[in-house]
């Protein structure tokens, strides 16, 4: 063994952080291709739910910059259809923009270090982007974790009580905090030992730098 | 020849649009790179150069969002030396920013359907995101047309007087309008057909959309 290839080809994969909100549709071009993907290179996946809101709002911004700037949003709209498109995932434009994701990242949140975020993230981005339908009320979280695979043997209505408590409440808050202090602006995000990579475009990149 | 040859094989290329400002670190990434690109699809490349300014000034902004959110400015010099890395392409961070591009701007759009075009945008390029340098002034010009192949034979002094000339200062407001016109909000962008890809992200799927 020379160098090389200790420096470069023996180093354990680094774990690489998902930093995601489930009413962004780039987040979705991330959220349905990251887990296999982490796993085709044995990277350890991390993931971050947060909100974009409260990000937007530092930057005096009342909602997403797609609805605020009629161009950039229609631009927005036209390359998501066109990027889901060469990733061969289904997509329906949402006919309501930016959806109201707090409960679904609180639940997301909750779930984040079982084997039941994927499938939870991904039926949530389904759902949001594929079926057109909402992601905010206790009802259609329910719909959402029951039509979930029962052997991850979740408990709908215990999940929904513990996402509803003022403790966990503030995780998600403290959640939102992390990212700020990360230097996060946007979703998807992904951070590798602290390296900030923004967008669904850097995803590839992102791997590369944690395998 | 069936039906699948006439339709996916035997379509000529269309012409590939490429709008960019030469103050846009973005558009650095996509200058150095694409005129070979092009080249290598056999697709007709078409230099549109334009001002970001007027179009920044559309969303309520005084100049460069990385110069206007600091959060995202630094990302985004974090970002370009990172993809500069990725290409292959040398990178400094420019000392000003965004740098006045208004006369080379000019120059740009008097040799965009000549064979100096190339040559100038990447001297003006390398000026600005290399070597660290202003490309504001007449002086400047000088240096950066003196230095391009003599085999242009491109006349320094003729050139710089016609920049100047009140007609041709109306033809680079008429393509700032037509970036408009197209949807254009940010650079580099690239139009096929009308269609509009934003960012030097968006260069491979615009060149195989023109191909």
């Amino acid at each position: 063994m020379n160098d090389h290839d200790k420096d470069d080809h023996h180093k354990a994969p680094r774990p690489l952080e998902f930093w995601f909100d489930l009413a962004s549709n780039y987040s979705y071009l991330s959220a349905m291709r990251i887990e296999a993907l982490a796993a085709a290179r044995r990277v350890p996946l991390v993931w971050r739910p947060f909100l974009l809101g409260p990000i937007f709002k530092d930057r005096g911004w009342s909602t997403s910059p797609f609805v605020l700037d009629p161009v950039r949003g229609a631009y927005a709209w036209q390359d998501t259809a066109r990027q889901a498109a060469k990733f061969g995932l289904p997509w329906r434009r949402p006919s309501v923009f930016p959806r109201d994701s707090l409960l679904a990242g609180r639940i997301a949140l909750l779930l984040a270090d079982t084997d039941a975020v994927g499938p939870f993230v991904r039926a949530c981005m389904r759902r949001n982007f594929v079926l057109d339908q909402d992601i905010a009320t206790e009802h259609d979280m329910t719909e959402v974790l029951a039509g979930l695979d029962p052997q991850l043997g979740l408990d709908a209505a215990a999940i929904l009580r513990q996402a509803g408590t003022a403790e966990h409440k503030l995780r998600l808050r403290a959640q939102v905090e992390r990212a700020r202090a990360a230097g996060i602006f946007g979703a998807p995000s992904f951070l590798v030992d602290g390296e900030l990579f923004w967008g669904n475009d850097r995803l590839d990149d992102a791997l590369v730098a944690a395998a």
